[in-house]
């Protein structure tokens, strides 16, 4: 391809995601192919020969758009939110473009500043504590692809540290021990699993009837863990579970994490960012007691997936834990202190320029508009909530302080299935099904972007008319 | 920003992008900036309010462009080609325009199939074993991040299927060793201590005169473990090191591993593209006793960073591994076992449309455009080879089969190190110091798209001219 018809067809491509995105509607909201229809409407042997780039943008439309569960439709409610926006789609297509690695500071170091910046931004633009901030004694933080990677490198640190550093060469795991409640996410047991500590070895504190923990019994299990010889290291509050948008009680955690040594690390991965909204801000109520901390623009603030903002209180255990340092990736700016090499806070060791599309969005917006579009999302959950109070079929099963409502149908489990399955298959709004404390409930994630309230007028008219079903 | 904003800059992004790639010779290939000189130039605290977005342009320009160093200059010799091309930025641009999730089939089926019938493809285009095919009976593929994750993911199969799955629930890991030479990539021991193998457990095998493994003395290693009650699990190979492009010799290495029940994983993420070209498909012996293989066409295809193809002939391992289904994450679709859930295959629960830019790629070039490149690329450095050959002040210090020649002055290691740094100051070419087997080294890598003869002659002039001084 010239650079000429990279113009022509990058004209093609920006005016397509333009008319996409504003014509999102007309789609049903998920996919209606069944597996391998994609598969098939595609060569099964790759070409031989260059075809030209027309036919390429052309099979975006006839055979990627039928295979889209189009998570920028405003009548998507399911999973969580993966809102993105125009400035974010540039700042990924700028990165693209520049097609740098930002592994090390030498390698590109503008990567590596913006996104220090980019961090410290956030941390006053979220009211975070003081010293996860870059020019803190102890601190600091990085872009992670996602709150799984977040949850993992904290374990790794959590597991330094407590070591003294020895799991860098003993690899010894077997007497360390975690604890969540049952409702943290999966990432939780999967990256635990990943860094040596089996489920043998993590703890499900439970929960009260708002799904929070129960520090009590958190003290408690810590102290039997102790009495058998065993090393209680990490525990994990969330604020904001994925199940139910449940908040765990971070202070209180907190003084007991302390107490006993452990590493607290808080997953505020959906809601965190709702803490840009003043009135929101008890999102971060204990924070300043986790030695680690994540949330997602790329959740709830239109930066496009991949931006996971993970935040540490003591980077000398995460970089004890992640640093590896080979001749060839030796600089006179690394050995001089005055520069990062962010490859040592995170898993891999390649990375894009990822702060681009933060930057992008918070200079074209502000933070207004994002805390606008956080409000109106809290509002419009709390109208819904509303709504179905009024009609006697339904419940609501957890508490609802920001843009989660979990229902269900009095009728019972099946009858919950079916009305979530039916609705999903009429394409004009999407849930997700969830078990809570062993019943069958729908979630109503709102946060898309263009999402109003005429979405969620809908949404609720769709419900109530297959519940009468 | 408005659509009619979105198409107006993403125009000029557009023609921003193709002017800085048909015009980056002009730039230093290397930020002249020092520590701190970026962050300076910009705002400390974030703006209140919206800025024009012809600001945030004009500033790529102003503060981004003096902090970056080129990966795209047809000068970048250093570290290993990161190329991009112009069809695969368009990829990057489509996926983050339809921002969907891919972390399972449902989620957005498109993302998946296409992905799938990519890593396919690329096995009929690089001529793997068909057991690495996703309709194979036990294999399959998938598109990662980087080779650290793959390496990651092949360790914690690894681990899965020595135990039989105990890991998950037990994390001991405690008896486990692995083995590599000491020109294996960082992400190796990395990845052993993230999975909790300390380097207490992780054998060093000895090389010969081309840095390759010796397999009798990897054999030695193993019986010795296992004399001492070990348990050896993981062998990796790799086909184009880091520091000098060898080649370990995968089937004596194979035979070995089958043995003695170890998981090889084949670690090809530079070179390997390079068997697109037939002449080249050396690469690939012995694969067919590989266990898991990976290799990046962000290295040496013109696929942007983040893409590596990640392999393996064993996914039940690879799934046993790393699945964990909560009830949010359930679906239909999945439970028939028609569909892939690529999150099982992978360390993060999300997942970009990656394979859009592998796609656009192969379309737009067919597999031709790749192999011309990498013809380029190769018959430049044996050129280059053949002009080092007559200068008597320098040695090639490693085989060079394909793009990287390793070479240092006979004067020592401080004249090589005082010829790198001052040939890196002049800006006009990018090359990597290392050490091999202790003596310093400049790797001349060469792998940009652009990069033709007169670079190469100027970067050798350039060497020579300093040597002098």
């Amino acid at each position: 391809m010239t650079p000429d018809d990279f113009r022509l067809h990058g004209h093609t491509l920006i005016d397509w995601i333009a008319d996409y995105l504003e014509g999102v509607e007309q789609y049903p909201v998920a996919s209606q192919v069944q597996p391998g229809d994609i598969r098939a409407s595609l060569p099964e042997h790759p070409p031989t020969a260059a075809e030209p780039f027309a036919n390429v943008l052309a099979d975006l439309d006839r055979v990627v758009m039928p295979g889209i569960t189009h998570w920028q439709h405003p009548s998507f409610m399911a999973y969580f939110p993966g809102n993105s926006s125009y400035p974010a789609i540039l700042g990924e297509l700028a990165a693209a473009g520049l097609g740098v690695q930002g592994m090390s500071w030498v390698t590109s170091p503008a990567c590596t500043e913006v996104e220090t910046l980019m961090m410290d931004w956030m941390q006053e633009l979220l009211g975070l504590p003081e010293r996860f901030r870059s020019t803190s004694a102890t601190g600091g933080g990085v872009i992670h692809g996602s709150a799984s990677e977040a949850t993992l490198a904290s374990i790794l640190a959590a597991r330094w540290r407590v070591t003294g550093g020895d799991i860098n060469h003993t690899g010894d795991t077997t007497r360390l021990v975690a604890y969540s409640t049952s409702q943290a996410h999966s990432g939780i047991e999967k990256g635990l699993r990943i860094a040596g500590i089996g489920t043998e070895h993590l703890r499900i504190v439970p929960h009260d009837a708002s799904f929070a923990m129960l520090p009590a019994e958190l003290e408690r299990l810590v102290e039997a863990d102790v009495a058998a010889g065993l090393t209680p290291f990490w525990v994990c509050c969330t604020r904001g579970t994925t199940s139910t948008m449940a908040f765990d009680p971070v202070a209180a955690v907190g003084a007991i994490a302390q107490r006993h040594g452990l590493w607290l690390h808080v997953d505020a991965a959906m809601s965190g960012i709702g803490a840009l909204a003043p009135e929101f801000r008890w999102i971060n109520d204990g924070l300043e007691f986790a030695d680690s901390y994540c949330t997602n623009p790329h959740k709830w603030m239109g930066v496009n997936f991949d931006c996971d903002l993970f935040y540490t209180a003591d980077r000398t255990a995460l970089l004890g834990a992640l640093s590896i340092l080979p001749e060839y990736l030796r600089s006179a700016a690394a050995e001089s202190g005055k520069a990062i090499d962010y490859r040592d806070w995170q898993i891999p060791l390649g990375r894009r320029f990822r702060a681009l599309k933060l930057w992008f969005t918070i200079r074209a917006g502000g933070a207004d508009d994002a805390i606008a579009m956080i409000r109106r999302h809290v509002a419009l959950t709390q109208q819904l909530a509303d709504w179905v109070a009024t009609d006697d079929r339904f419940q609501i099963v957890a508490p609802h302080p920001l843009n989660l409502l979990c229902v269900r149908l009095k009728a019972g489990d099946s009858a919950t299935d079916a009305l979530i399955e039916r609705a999903n298959a009429t394409g004009r709004a999407l849930f997700t099904r969830t078990v809570i404390d062993g019943a069958v409930a729908c979630r109503v994630s709102i946060g898309a972007r263009t999402t109003d309230e005429r979405h969620v007028r809908a949404a609720w008219e769709l419900l109530k008319e297959l519940a009468a079903g």
